[in-house]
């Protein structure tokens, strides 16, 4: 047992020092381990196998609305990336750039890909001809560097695996409405497979993605307070096809740009679901995104029909995702670990169990046992495993709601930042200058401007003139 | 029924010119667009979904085995390349240099990843630390980059996507073992969802991998007779081990160096579906490895009942990966395109058809057609991708069984490479010296040292001496 306290120990709370915490709990649940390249994290099977659910569980939602898979180059040459100027000018800082290939080196310097935007805009450009080509609806799962100075694992880091989507249509209505699609899939996804709820926006003019007309956002409200951007949407209008002269001929014959759109959600999803839903023993993962989602320990093992036991309960349970820690470390360590690594159930099954004809079952997130017959536990577990997604979504969306705070005035906007971490509706003139200044006096950015307005009050929180817009404003990872 | 015949003339027959017919197939089977950065390409929608699935079963088979996915940084740092000599020299003429981030010239030069031996052992040199530890069975899926000066799509690009394999043993024997059984699931993924047999065997030292103690290799046989190399299994011994202290603590509690495997297949495998199946239609896709497996193709659309009977066998075909081509296009039109992209069968379903009842099955690669009831298309169309997918193995060995020759000496040697395209079987005394003369005088290289050897002669083809070992040899991609 002075093993499994020391395994705990190690991890420091999350009320006391919530970044120590999330980084003892990437590391302790073997999600990540840094390497020795600077700002690059190496991806576990742990943290890898939960990238591979969200993959998939997005990736189907993509493909149900038409969504194709294609694959583009790493690199960008730095001419093409400089067609539009925005873009260049947004992402230039942080580039990184490969200037030999082979023994050679290379006429043009070739960046390594920090968003596609460029090599899609260039395919299309050849590719398109006709009305009949479009809509296009192209999505690549890959990697992608920015060359961040201060880094965290899956939340900001010099490479990141991420989906970038990017669509062209005939029409600004249909590339808008796409976009606002997209922005659905990425909340419908977080809110039924994470247990994650968000508010969905409009980001500010200076908040918006470098080259794009209008950049949608979903918000997520960490355990500390602290906001999550978690997924974006951009609309491009016809920006990017005048610069990369994506032309097509309409049904009238004429010649026309087409319009574009872009979304994209990350591994900082994973960091989401880290800060969102771990406690002090480590992970919770919501059942529809856990790799493994049932754990079988067998309590005194070496006991006759113990192991048997368990393992006739795995395949019993073949439906969800099951093993059996049949390892030789003890069923406290294995609890231990168990909760660490947020697997959300475990059935425990010793020799009393046994003869009993039951076994226990125990919640990750409300540590709550069942006990239940042998016979009734892959019932049970569907069961309980749907109800411990919905409840965990619902402490989500409450404490959401508990932490969001609504000023009227300046005073109040103050004094909230002051006492409180959460989000903060407040009214917003639309100016840049407030926007920074806000910034600058309290530390918080504008989040969004929240699809659900509501009237807080008819004047800016910063300069006290008439408000145009009611923002979500917080601090930010 | 102009626009058909255009769609097929654009492909030059396979047999005048087995070069340009494959870059016509990979084009007009819309698999690759050829992008604006030299030597790398674009995977369309139906080349990615090809590469989709081929992922997903030898993921599966990998997984079968005990394989975990894991993600690595995707730049190396020249120091930590530079650890493991020989590795070094084999690559460094051909990798990238990524020297300068954000806005500041690096001060150590980073490679893109050409492959990831340097950063697995980094990994595992800090991550493991006694048996209990091992063995290690990670796996990487992601895209490496060599500078290759001719490129050709699949087969040789400056980018390509890939699966690497980096497992560490405790003892020789069982690295040894896993690289062997890693080349057995190639060849058994190969044989049976690709169709694709293979020879198996090792490579010679002047043809095995840079810093690698054995090289094994799963060849196969193009059309045109030509060799891919569609697999390797490398084995290291302790070399790696040694190069990044990679040690362990045994049972006897004494430090010990791991022994070390790795093992890649790459989006060559594409480019072997092609020119082992293909013909003067384009692509023939295996049942298993297809996209879509069937396309139900509507005659006289317009005429009512045909698109909702169209839609009604489509349904009826859920259990497989089926498409409605209710497009308006002619059917003759939508016949070639089914026909280039390889779509193993199509339904045909028109008025006629359906006051009989009955419904016609193609076959895409025998064009052999199936009449068969309404109804029973289900099963029909079960049994004959089945029975297609064993055939098209059939027509594969035999052709490579009729282009595996053998030569007796030197005479049968030089006239068999002077009249034939293929594999020849021939002894060679194993000196590099007769490796490199038959290479510079036939332009041929040595495949592999097949595992199952025959004496065919006793001296070897080149110097007369006593030979050694039976080798396949042969004109590769």
């Amino acid at each position: 047992m002075a093993d499994d306290k020391k395994f705990v120990e190690q991890v420091t709370s999350r009320d006391v020092d919530f970044a120590q915490w999330y980084t003892d709990v990437v590391v302790k649940a073997n999600l990540v381990a840094y390497s020795n390249i600077k700002g690059f994290i190496v991806f576990k099977p742990a943290g890898y196998a939960l990238w591979e659910n969200i993959q998939k569980l997005l990736d189907a939602r993509f493909k149900a609305t038409g969504v194709q898979n294609v694959y583009m180059p790493l690199l960008v040459p730095e001419a093409l990336m400089a067609k539009e100027g925005e873009l260049v000018q947004g992402f230039a800082p942080e580039v990184a750039w490969v200037t030999s290939g082979g023994t050679e080196p290379l006429t043009e310097r070739l960046c390594v890909r920090p968003t596609s935007e460029t090599l899609f805009s260039d395919f299309y450009a050849q590719d398109v001809h006709s009305y009949r080509d479009l809509p296009r609806l192209y999505n690549q799962w890959c990697s992608v560097v920015r060359w961040e100075k201060e880094t965290r694992p899956f939340l900001r880091s010099r490479e990141f695996l991420w989906q970038e989507g990017h669509t062209i249509h005939a029409t600004a209505e249909e590339a808008e409405e796409r976009t606002q699609q997209m922005l659905n899939v990425y909340a419908d996804f977080l809110a039924e497979d994470c247990a994650i709820p968000v508010v969905k926006g409009r980001k500010t003019d200076k908040e918006k993605f470098a080259g794009a007309e209008a950049t949608y956002t979903v918000e997520a409200l960490m355990h500390d307070g602290r906001a999550l951007q978690s997924g974006t949407s951009h609309y491009f209008g016809d920006k990017f096809a005048k610069a990369y002269d994506i032309t097509f001929t309409d049904k009238d014959n004429k010649m026309k740009y087409v319009h574009q759109t872009s979304w994209g959600m990350s591994t900082r999803v994973i960091g989401a679901l880290i800060m969102v839903h771990g406690d002090d023993s480590g992970l919770v993962l919501p059942p529809r995104i856990a790799p493994v989602q049932v754990t079988v320990i067998p309590i005194q093992q070496r006991k006759e029909g113990v192991l048997e036991t368990a393992g006739r309960i795995a395949e019993a349970l073949s439906n969800f995702r099951v093993k059996v820690d049949d390892s030789d470390k003890s069923p406290g360590f294995k609890f231990a670990e168990q909760e660490m690594n947020g697997i959300p159930l475990r059935v425990e099954i010793g020799p009393k169990d046994i003869e009993a004809g039951k076994a226990v079952i125990v919640r990750r997130d409300t540590r709550e046992k069942i006990e239940c017959e042998i016979g009734a536990i892959p019932e049970k577990v569907g069961e309980v495993l749907e109800l411990m997604q919905r409840e965990m979504l619902e402490r989500a969306a409450a404490h959401l709601e508990a932490h969001t705070y609504v000023a009227r005035d300046k005073e109040e906007f103050e004094k909230t930042f002051a006492e409180k971490t959460g989000f903060v509706k407040a009214m917003w003139c639309g100016s840049r200058e407030c926007e920074e200044k806000i910034k600058e006096d309290y530390g918080v950015t504008s989040r969004c401007i929240p699809f659900e307005q509501e009237e807080i009050a008819g004047t800016c929180v910063c300069c006290g003139k008439s408000a145009a817009k009611m923002v979500y404003w917080g601090k930010s990872y």
